[in-house]
Parts: structure tokens; C-alpha cells; sequence
């Protein structure tokens, strides 16, 4: 259900880009309830000067090794969970990729279950029983 | 309206990328009543392991021929609207552009008419009578 | 609390691009309250074909020049401060990045204060005082 997208500088090698992505995934499982499976990420590194960002905002300071993650999901989640995710995206990008936790910058958007199609032209979320949603 | 959004994993050539651009929007064009000349897409090819998939959510069989395909749009689609969008947008990429139905993964971000400026530093839904939407 | 994505199709120097970001920048400011150092942007340049744009749609006359620019932010501004943006955002363009009017393409996405982390795994929106969203 989550697509994400994660924006970074360019500059890291495979392995821990690879590492951003399996830390942000494990996040979404552990406190969003996302099912292991449910992967989609693009990841994206740009050249300095085309990911701007503050070093500086909300007293959090960032440095080019600034993680933008924006996840789409269906709607449904509590607060409590969204702030879990926060809190356990930013550990683990830090214990398993390396990333300074004031380096995590988060965005959720949020849509609806009929808003997905996971492929062969179907709506998954309208059609398969939920207890098949893995 | 839709800004498409599309992402592939690199390797296909340019006359293959612009099918799969125009099996989408013509499946928006058929199913969604987007205007014909309602054309926006950023279509973006990554490496592999900057598209990251699962091969097997859902039931579905997924392989690096995947498309990502993400809308947004403003709100006021049926159900019934996006679930023939899901359908044909798989049988014309299919059809058009070679892409194996289980590769199609699409989703949607719904926004509102005020949303939107198509140039000139005007909301153009507002001010136009939907008559010239075109 | 804007996260800004701005797509182009590639040819220009990194001057210019970078003035389209602050063009941007500053009609967020100066029109829809958001912080001076409120600055999170991804820009993209895009070969030839992998931007595609209706270059008539709605009567407006759009080039290659064409930037595309994607807001998302937390809902509640309202439609006066959401069209004094798209004009600002076209003349400040215009003014100091050499933009056609015609070419400045604007959505914007909303969502909740809740879906925001800015670092250090915390939802500071929710946290902190306004006083000190700066």
C-alpha cells in the first residue's frame, strides 16, 4: 500500500543506499502495518544544488547527507502510529544505513484503498479479502 | 488535470518509453474523462536497485519490466471510473507498449480544482467554464 | 512544511535552475505563510521526451521552457492565498529566472500537520509551539 520515494544527494555507494531503503521499509512494517511484501520505492540521487533543503529548520540540523522519504499510503492509520514510524524510520536509518537522525525528513500522503492497483488491471484492496493482503 | 508521474527501470529504448507514456494517457482519456490535450507526464528511468519491487504482493507476478505509474488528480472520479482506468491502462500498455499486465502498478493522489495552475499564474478550473476545458 | 518537486527538461545552467527554485521559494513565502527557511526542493532535469506537456491545453501557449512544480503541504490555506501563489510564483519566475508565464505549470497536494517529520524521528508539528515553526 505505501509507495515511497526517497530523495538523497549523490555520493553513497549501492550497499548503503540499498540500506536506506530496507531501513525505511522495516520501519513501515514494524508501526504501520505494512505487510513485508508491500515494497514499491524509487530512489533517487540527485547532484548538489537540486535537492535544496534548510540546515536549519525547526532547530534540526541537516547536513548533505539529507534522507527525503515521502510515502503514499491509504488513509487509515492513527497519529500514534505515524508518530512511532518517525521515531523508529530515524533509528533504524541510523543503526543500519548510517544516517544522522537529524537527517531524516518524513512526508506522508495519503489516499484510499481504491486508489491502488497492484497489477493485471485490478483494484486488489476492493476485490481480494484482507486476510490475502500479503 | 492528471500529472503523471511513471517510473521504470532503465533499458528500454525511447520509441517503448513514449508508448508507455501515451497507453496512459489514453487509457485517462477513455476512462477518467481527462481531456485529450490534458497531457503531463514526467516519465523517469532508474537503475536497478533504485526501483525497488516486490515480485510476488499480492498474488501477483512482477518482473523489471515493472511500471510505476502514479496520478494526481482532482477528486470527483467514481469507483467504477478507476476501476476501468486500472483495466485499460493495463490492456493498452499490454497492447501498445509491450508491458505484461502484472506489471502495471498504479496509484492515485486525488486533489482539488483550486489545486491547479496551468499557466500564466491562473487557476484555470476556477476561472474558465468547464466548456473550455480543453 | 511545502515539499517542492520542479521538473525540466534539461539544457539550462545550474544558475538558472537555481533561480527557479528560489522564484518558488519566494512565492511560498510571500503568499501562503510558510517560513523562510521552510526549504525542501527536489529539481529534476528530464532529456527531451521523458517531459511531455500539451503545449495548448486551456488556451495556454507552453514551450520547452516549460517547470513543472509540485507542492505538497499541510492543508489550510485558503483559495485566495493558493491563487495570489500561482500568479506571485509565475511574475517572481518571470522576474528572476527568465520563465514564461505560459510555461509555469503549478499542483499542489495537501496533506495533514501530522504527516510531517523533520528530523530526529520526531512529528515537530505536533510538538512544538507555532511560535517556533521557524
Amino acid at each position: 500500500m505505501p509507495f515511497v520515494r526517497i530523495d538523497l544527494i549523490e555520493g553513497r555507494g549501492d550497499a548503503e543506499v540499498a540500506a536506506i531503503g530496507e531501513a525505511v521499509q522495516r520501519a513501515l512494517v514494524e508501526t504501520m502495518n505494512v505487510p513485508e511484501r508491500d515494497r514499491f520505492q524509487v530512489i533517487t540521487e540527485h547532484p548538489r544544488g537540486r535537492l535544496v533543503y534548510n540546515a536549519a529548520y525547526l532547530g534540526v540540523e541537516r547536513t548533505d547527507g539529507i534522507v527525503l522519504v515521502q510515502v503514499t499510503l491509504s488513509a487509515g492509520r492513527t497519529t500514534d502510529q505515524k508518530l512511532a514510524f518517525y521515531a523508529r524510520a530515524a533509528a533504524l536509518l541510523e543503526q543500519g544505513a548510517n544516517v544522522r537522525p537529524g537527517d531524516v525528513t518524513i512526508s506522508i500522503v495519503e489516499s484510499t484503498r481504491e486508489d491502488w492497483s497492484f497489477g493485471n488491471g485490478a483494484a486488489q484492496y476492493l476485490v481480494l479479502p484482507k486476510e490475502q493482503w500479503k
